[in-house]
């Protein structure tokens, strides 16, 4: 069987993965659902048929996304996500013991059933009992919270259609006004080799809502261009200097891409790249 | 028009370039060449259908092979490159003032030739006067070559046909011989998302021959992964204590990946990586 899964990465760009099967295929209210089992990196979720996440490589996505602001946080008991209905966001949180309340906000229903059903690698995530999961509008939620998150992770999809307002100053400031007064915000801020453009006007912007903003970088091979950039946004700690490993110690044996020295050398940035922040 | 070139990374994953024109098609003794023009990348160089560089990401490569070691020998005066056909490896070697020879080893004179006609961005590295270029197969030149240089590069092809014999302990011997008694070599050794099992034998192999040797890291977005490693081997200078900025300084502001904090950061292994080497 030669059967493919194609992903128009850009018009001119494709990355495609033979598949052993189609798992399963759902339309919900906002973008249309797919999970393969391909035979380079396991299971594959796509959401309008762009990867959202492969069971091989997701470990880097989480781990980065999740264990840089934790910590940096002397003292993170209540965290958002927006986003992240797959789980895997959570699951990654969930290693930290002094996290109390951890509320998930996934506009998409869907994402949360078919993850549960297909992908438990992910999906086991939301079995922890500190896990509140809300189905609505990310921005709506975020407008009507105030000083009440530690951190917040804005783990969406590409800046298109629903996703797009995540990534505007206007955001930002509500991002701001929803954590304490000693906050801390990431989120995923997409590819620098193509996205420069892109990547300097949301950088821009948080630059004029936060006073510690840094991009720091992974490698994740299944998305465009295997290089991907997070932005961290804080209140009061800096990335560095308020950096304590201690934190992860009880589980540090379990993580595959994160570790302290990781912490440090993913905030540094090619001169192409610190040119555009 | 709908022009692709794709090419078939592992046997389930496919990268695609969208093509606006063949440049060039040429066979060789030992391969296939091909030169493109590409929407996304720029100039696109194959060989048998292997992506070889890019006009817009070659950078990445061709800084990080040769200025991580170049910054850590003292007195680099004369260096050998085994392969490295285009011309991009030398370019970047040729901004040291200190390096006095440059002996490039290319096994196929086609290379070099298509190169000089369609990749300009890369093959202006022959100018310089510094350079000699011998055709012939690069095992040979080395079993001949007794400690003569202080930096060898291995810019080589992937380990197929015949370049295969580039990545043995045998091999690694003879350049150790042909190094001077401080010198240092460098090689490419593939992805460390998909080639686990290669690179655990390449650096098993390297550490058996050198006393200091470690793997370093880059993202080049169209290889596969998007994520390469390199090989630091040294016999004396190690590739963190010894580094010295100062010898970039002439010409750091046109360096677009490879800085200082970059050199640092790039032996920040990922735990899955570090458990390979």
């Amino acid at each position: 069987m030669n059967l493919w899964f194609t992903e128009n990465q850009t018009d001119n760009l494709r990355l495609s993965f033979r598949i052993k099967k189609l798992l399963a295929y759902r339309e919900s209210k906002f973008q249309k659902l797919a999970v393969y089992d391909t035979f380079e990196y396991g299971k594959l979720f796509t959401l309008d048929d762009f990867v959202m996440l492969t069971e091989k490589d997701e470990f880097v996505y989480h781990e980065m996304i999740s264990h840089v602001a934790l910590n940096c946080h002397p003292n993170p008991e209540n965290i958002l996500v927006i986003g992240g209905g797959d789980g895997g966001t959570i699951r990654e949180i969930e290693k930290h013991d002094r996290v109390k309340n951890i509320t998930l906000v996934e506009i998409d229903e869907e994402v949360v059933k078919i993850s549960k059903e297909f992908l438990p690698f992910v999906a086991c995530g939301f079995e922890d009992k500190r896990v509140k999961v809300y189905i609505e509008d990310g921005i709506e939620y975020i407008k009507n919270h105030k000083n009440e998150f530690d951190i917040i992770f804005i783990d969406s999809t590409d800046p298109v259609a629903f996703a797009e307002g995540l990534f505007h100053t206007e955001f930002y400031q509500f991002v701001f006004e929803a954590l304490k007064e000693d906050g801390i915000m990431v989120a995923q801020t997409e590819y620098p080799f193509l996205k420069g453009d892109f990547i300097k006007q949301v950088f821009s912007s948080l630059k004029e809502v936060f006073p510690i903003v840094s991009p720091y970088l992974a490698s994740i091979p299944t998305y465009p261009t295997g290089l991907w950039s997070f932005a961290f946004a804080s209140k009061k700690y800096h990335f560095i200097k308020n950096a304590n490993f201690e934190y992860i110690k009880p589980f540090e044996k379990e993580l595959k891409y994160y570790s302290p020295e990781i912490h440090k050398a993913c905030f540094s940035l090619p001169p192409f790249i610190k040119k555009l922040v």
